[in-house]
C-alpha cells in the first residue's frame, strides 16, 4: 500500500478525517489569523511571511491584475464566457496562455537579476545582458513597453515601496538596484529610455523576497486571474454568443490561392 | 473605428500611455494602499469594501486553498508539470477541473442560500430543499463531506468568522441562519450528520457580503489556484516525466472483449 | 493490488509488454489496414465500420473543420502561439471553447432528433419543437446562419450523401427526414427561411450511424481540432507576440467611472 | 477597415455568405470526395496528397491514438469528466498535457533526423546524437520504452509500411535509414537494444512525408484525442465524482513538518 500513497506524498498539506494542516499549522488556527498573500506565501515556501514582507509581497500581486481586453489572456476570458464557458473554464484557458512570451517576463526577469547577481552585483549588468541576448533572447525580460511610454506607472510605485522596505531592513535591496542598473544600461546602448516594466517591477520584489524565479510566473498568473475573473464576469452581464475578436462585419483578409471549382474527380464508390 | 472599440468596452479598466486606473481608481493609488483581497473585490465587484469585509473575505480565500493530491486538480496540477508543462499550464489544466462537481458547489449553495432566502428565510428550508432535488440534483450543495467525518475543520471556524462579523454589524449573519438551518433540516431528514463542507461555508460568507453566485466559483478557482500552484512546484523539485496517476506497476484492469488477432483483411492497395 | 488496477479499468485498451490491442484488435493489425474514421470510430464504439458507414462518416469529418478566425477557437488558437505556447497548447486552449454554445449545437441537435424519433417521427416536430423551447433553450440548434444566408453550403451536400447511403441501405434515412421536417416547419413558424446549419447536418448523420448525442460533440472536436492547428501552425509562421484581438492602435471604449485620485489614504505602516 | 480585417490575415479559409473554400477548394467539393486524412493534410499544408501518401500517413494517425489510463493524458481526460467537464474540456485537458515530455518526443525526433539528413545521412549519425545530448537534452527523443521491451509493436509495423511506400517510389526513405542508423547506433553504444517507439516511428513517415517538425506535435495531438475522447466518454458511463488518481483509500504519504498548533497570534482586529 505504501507504494500507491508514496507516489503521491507531499509535504504541504496532512489530513485525516476531520484535521487538515498546511506545512504543519492546522486550517483552522491559518483562517481568520493570516492574510491571503501570507497564505500564498506558506503554501509555495513552507514558512510564514511577516507583515512587512507580506505587505512588500502583496503590493506586486495588487499591481498585475489586469491590462485590459487588448490582452489575448483578456480576451480570451472574454470570448470563452460566451462560448458557453463557466467562470473555472474562463480562468483556465485565460492562465494558459500566460506561457513564455505572455506571463514568462517575470519569471525571466528573476533569473536574469539572479545572473547578475551571481556575476557580482550591477557593475556587471552590461556583460551578463550580453551574454542573455547571445544564449537566450533579445528581449531583456522586464523592461520596454509598447504602450506605457515614456513610463509604466506600476513600476516607480512598485521599486518605491522595494525602497521603503529596504530602508527598514525588510529586504537588501540588492536586485532593486541591479533592475535599475539594467534600466541605465539599456538606456545608454540604446540611446533611448527603455524603462523598466511590470514584469521588471514585480520580479524585483520577488528577488528581493527569496522567490525562486519559476514561481514568479506562477504567482503573475494568481495576480492576473483576478482581472480574467472580473473580466469574465462582466461579458456574461454583457451577453454575447460565440464572441469573435472583432464585430463581424469585419471579417478577415484572404491571401491565399483563388477559388477554383471542379478539380477534385468525385470518387465512384466512396 | 468606434465600433472595433465598442466591440471589447469595459467598465474595469481605463488606460492611456502611462496611465493606468482600475475602476476609477488610479494603479498606483491602489498598490501599496490596498490588500490583496480588497483588489480582488474592487476588480469583481468596482468597489472598496472596508477592512473588516475584507477580513471575513480573505477569510474565505484562505480556508479553500488545498484539498490534498487525491483532488482530481491538485493531481492534475502535479502530472502536468512532469509532462513539460510550466506553472502557467499546470494551473490552467487543474483549474479548468474546478467544473460543476468539483468546483460547483460553493456556487450552487449561494444560490440555494439565496433560494430560501427569498422564500421568506430558514423556516422555508425543508421546502426548498425538497424542490432543489426535485428540479436541480439530488446533491445538496455545500454539505455533507466523504472524508471529514463528523466535521470539516473549516466550516465551524468560518462560520463563528461569520458570526463576530454579523455582531460588529459587518454583515446581516442570515445566510449563516439559512446554512445552519440546512444542516439541522438534513439531520433530520437523514436521521444523520451531513455537516457543513467548506463549500457552504464559503458560499455563507459569499452570500453575506453579497456576492453573486457565479463569482462564488470564480473566487474558488483563485484560492485553490494557490494549492495548485504550490503542489505544481513541489513536484517540479520531485522530478519525474510523464507521471501516471498510479506507480507505474500496477496498470489497469482490463474489461473489455479477448485479443483475437488475423480478424482484418489487409487491403490489398493502400 | 488489484483495488488500484480497478480503479483505472476500461474496456478500450489491453497491453503487455511487446503488446497492445484495441478492443481486442491487435493494432499492428489496425496499422495500415484500417482507415483513421474507421479508427476513430472502433475507439469510441467499440466495433469496426465498414467502407460505406466509415465513408459517410468521414464526410462529417470533413465537413466541419474550420470556420476562419473569426470562430473564437480559431482566434484562441491564433493568439495563443504568439504567446508562446506549442501546438499542443494553443489546440487545447481552442478545444475548450467549443463549449454548449460554440461546439454543443451539434450534440444538442442530436439530442433533438432522438426527441422527435421517440415521439414517433417527422409528424411531431412541431410539438417537439414547442417543448424544447420551453424546456431547454430558445435556440433550435442545429438551425439558422448568421452569416451563411440563404444556404450553409456544407448542409445539402452532407444531406446528399446521406440520400445516397440511404438508398444503398447503409442508413435507414430518417434522421434526415426529421432534420428536414425541422427545416419545413421553421420555416412555417417564422415566415422565413431558417436554413440547417453544419451542426445540424452533421448532427443528421451521426444519429444515423448511432452514434449517441455527447459524442457529437467529442467528434466536433475532433474535426475543428484540424482547423485550430492549421491556423496556430500558420499564426507561427507570421510571427506575432501577444497578438490582440484587434490591431494595438484600437484599444476599447472604457465605459466606467471616470479616473478620480486622491481618493485611498496611504496606509501607514504597511 | 482594412487593417482590421487584416490584422487575421490568413491563406487556409475564404467565405462569403453562402461560399466557403480551403486553400482554393470548395467546401462542397471535399466532402465526400476527399478523406479526413487527406483533409488534415490540405489544411495543414495546402495541397492535397495522393492516395498512396494519404496512406501512409494515415498509419501514423491510427497507430498513436492511445496508450492507456497511465498515461497522464488519458488520466486527466477520465478524471475531468468526472468533475463535471464535458467532452471538449476533457480533451483540452488531456491535450494541454501533450506537452514537451508526454507529446514532444515526435516533433524533437523530426528535428533530430533533419539534423542527420542535413549532415550528410545515416554515416553522421553517432556524431550528431552527440550534439543532441550536448545542446538538447540527455534523452534521445524516440527511442527507447520503459514499458515496451524488447519492442514496441507499432514501431516494426510502420517503418514496414514507409518500406513499401519507399519501393512504390511514394517516399524516398531516408528517414527510415536514419531512424534505423539510430536505432543501431544506440545499440552499439549502450551495449542493449534501444528500439525505435511509436514517436520515432512517426516521425520517420512525418519526415518522410515532408511534414515540418512542429506539425508532428499537432499530428500527434489529433490522433491520441481519438483515445482521449474515447476515454472521456467510457468513463461518462461508468459514472463516478471527483475520481482522484488512486481509490480514495490510499490517501498519500505525508513528508512535511509536524503538525504543531498554536503557533500563531489571533490577530486583535481582524
Amino acid at each position: 500500500m505504501s507504494d500507491v500513497s508514496d507516489w503521491w506524498r507531499t509535504s504541504i498539506i496532512e489530513m485525516e478525517p476531520g484535521k487538515i494542516s498546511f506545512r504543519g499549522y492546522p486550517v483552522e488556527e491559518l483562517i481568520g489569523n493570516v492574510s491571503f498573500p501570507q497564505m500564498i506565501w506558506l503554501m509555495t515556501r513552507g514558512d510564514l511571511p511577516d507583515e512587512n514582507q507580506a505587505a512588500l509581497f502583496q503590493a506586486a500581486l495588487v499591481a498585475a491584475v489586469d491590462h485590459g481586453p487588448q490582452a489575448p489572456s483578456i480576451a480570451a476570458a472574454r470570448m470563452a464566457v460566451t462560448c458557453g464557458l463557466p467562470l473555472n473554464g474562463a480562468m483556465a484557458s485565460a492562465v494558459n496562455f500566460l506561457d513564455d512570451v505572455h506571463g514568462g517576463a517575470g519569471e525571466q526577469a528573476v533569473e536574469l537579476y539572479h545572473m547578475i547577481d551571481a556575476a557580482g552585483g550591477p557593475e556587471h549588468t552590461a556583460e551578463i545582458l550580453a551574454r542573455w541576448q547571445e544564449k537566450r533572447t533579445k528581449f531583456i525580460p522586464g523592461f520596454g513597453h509598447r504602450f506605457h511610454k515614456p513610463v509604466d506607472p506600476r513600476s516607480p510605485r512598485l521599486l518605491g515601496l522595494v525602497d521603503e522596505a529596504a530602508a527598514k531592513g525588510v529586504v537588501s535591496g540588492r536586485f532593486a538596484a541591479i533592475g535599475r542598473a539594467i534600466e541605465r544600461t539599456l538606456a545608454e546602448t540604446k540611446g533611448k529610455a527603455v524603462p523598466m516594466n511590470i514584469d521588471g517591477a514585480t520580479a524585483v520584489i520577488y528577488a528581493e523576497l527569496g522567490f525562486p524565479a519559476p514561481l514568479a510566473r506562477g504567482l503573475f498568473c494568481l495576480s492576473r486571474s483576478v482581472g480574467v475573473i472580473s473580466h469574465a464576469w462582466e461579458q456574461m452581464g454583457q451577453g454575447g454568443r460565440n464572441k469573435g475578436p472583432t464585430p463581424p462585419s469585419y471579417r478577415w483578409t484572404y491571401d491565399g490561392p483563388p477559388r477554383v471549382p471542379g478539380r477534385i474527380a468525385p470518387k465512384d464508390n466512396q
